[in-house]
């Protein structure tokens, strides 16, 4: 590193700090590209996080994810709160739907400097991606946005892995589609810490809350909270207020909580291990050749030719080479 | 490596294939220690195996698990095929419920040499537990057990990666336990090949039945499956023939499975990584004081006092140390 490239990255992380548009974006894209000088510039900004409070929110496509997004943005930017967005879709390859949706989603915002919005699509592994948006989380904090809109499409594991990186969960549910309650999807009852039943003007909607209501009756509390529901129709801006309410009630139960300190460390502790794993693996599999070695590999074991032990010796050996 | 050491693990590795109980229970208690030797063995071993047909068993404590184990496998036995239990506790110390379970265990089938039941209890991480109990079942099944039966207790992440091993998953739920459906967490309608209902002659099985019936309809199919309900009292020795049904018919449906192979390789590339993780985690935290320095870390980021990248780095490097 030269002494050049190191007050560049300085006064790019004060170029950020000042909240400047341009920077944080080209930050974002270094993250999103896996560029070296992404982690570094993670590590200078990562002490002047910690400020920002992240809502993740999730659903099935065609809830109306994104409206809702777009709404409670503008709500906290009418109570003069700086916003980012990050929208997340593991599903689109890079140059695809999700810099399309950016230009679509732009339009209300774009004159609003307050707003942030930036969707992130996935290049490799879903656990790159939840990295991604961790460090695309720190960035826009370190940038001095107060919230943090985390917006991901689907709810499969990789996904669950991303909001779970923010402080509050949102899951987005709507009545009528297909079988009622078909996209209350068994992983979504646990990291959900408040349920939105959107376009809850369409038909079923109360004997749909009535099933939520019943499977929630049975599901246990997590750290003295119960998700509570919240009805919205996001077109109308119906129940935004509402949504916004629901998440400041939980920001201020998880302040309450005694061992706030202890759980922030914990959470961290889980993190450091993932990273640790991700950044072994991603030596080992996502090099050059990696994946289609690990997979000749996984053909081998799984037809008895080779023990996963020598497996697992033949590719790390491989890395130290 | 000695030669004298090697003549000696391949004579172990016969006598396992004999179906020898002593040298197949000094193999479990070398897994459950984590004796280098048992590495070794594995890796002689895995080559004879690929021919048991393992199902998982969990469900909340209670439930009659453990008695419809013994039952299921005494059902195995009456058809003559051999069958291995491996009882997981992940709750109980090392050497405390687990090795008295065994005692008492072994009552009904001790003089039974075709059924081999071991507890296997925590050391450590359940991921530790998890590779522990996945190579205790390649034992058995190089040891030419039919059908290995592995039992956890509880409901957790990382009973859920436990029973993940198993070509069967089977979750055994009770009518009549608090506000009767609570034991039904979110989780184990993911990994539920079959349902059981034990102690169906209890009070409200009708109703938790029809509860039961109501989630399931709108879970979606997995790979074509649709887990069936079996309604059991296990103490009575009722319905057990149905649910070695049940399992047999998912055996069935699994090896008509067109894509059986492929899945079979996507299950070790899985595993590869998962071993992968494991062996770099536990060299770093797994160490004498590892766990220590990497809570201090995680500390000091939740803090702000260091970057999670300058964290993994110092990690990595104590390593190569």
């Amino acid at each position: 590193m030269t002494r050049a490239q190191t007050l560049h990255v300085d006064e790019w992380v004060a170029q950020i700090q000042r909240g400047e548009v341009r920077a944080v974006s080209r930050a974002l894209t270094a993250i999103e590209n896996g560029e070296p000088a992404a982690a570094e510039l993670i590590q200078k900004l990562f002490t002047h996080t910690g400020n920002a409070y992240s809502v993740g929110i999730t659903g099935a496509p065609g809830t109306g994810k994104s409206t809702l997004v777009d709404k409670l943005a503008a709500h906290y930017r009418g109570a003069k709160a700086a916003v980012g967005v990050i929208a997340v879709d593991p599903s689109s390859p890079f140059t695809g739907g999700a810099i399309l949706g950016d230009r679509i989603r732009m339009q209300s915002h774009h004159a609003d400097a307050g707003v942030f919005i930036r969707s992130m699509a996935t290049r490799g592994s879903l656990g790159g991606l939840a990295q991604a948006t961790s460090d695309a989380a720190l960035v826009l904090d370190a940038a001095g946005k107060q919230y943090i809109l985390i917006e991901t499409v689907g709810v499969g594991q990789g996904e669950v892995e991303i909001v779970r990186l923010a402080d509050c969960t949102v899951v987005v549910l709507m009545p009528g589609m297909g079988d009622d309650v078909q996209n209350l999807k068994a992983g979504l009852m646990e990291i959900a810490d408040i349920f939105v039943i959107n376009k809850c003007d369409r038909e079923g909607a109360d004997r749909f809350e009535e099933q939520l209501r019943a499977m929630l009756s049975i599901a246990s509390e997590r750290d003295g909270w119960r998700p509570p529901i919240v009805r919205t129709i996001a077109t109308d801006n119906k129940g935004v207020v509402e949504l916004a309410g629901a998440i400041e009630k939980l920001r201020e139960h998880q302040n309450a909580a005694v061992n706030r300190r202890a759980k922030k460390a914990e959470y961290w502790r889980h993190r450091l291990v993932e990273m640790l794993e991700q950044r072994v693996v991603s030596q080992i599999v996502g090099t050059r050749g990696g994946e289609e070695r690990l997979k000749a590999l996984a053909g081998e074991v799984a037809e008895r030719k080779k023990d996963p032990y020598a497996a697992v010796e033949e590719m790390l050996k491989e890395r130290v080479r």
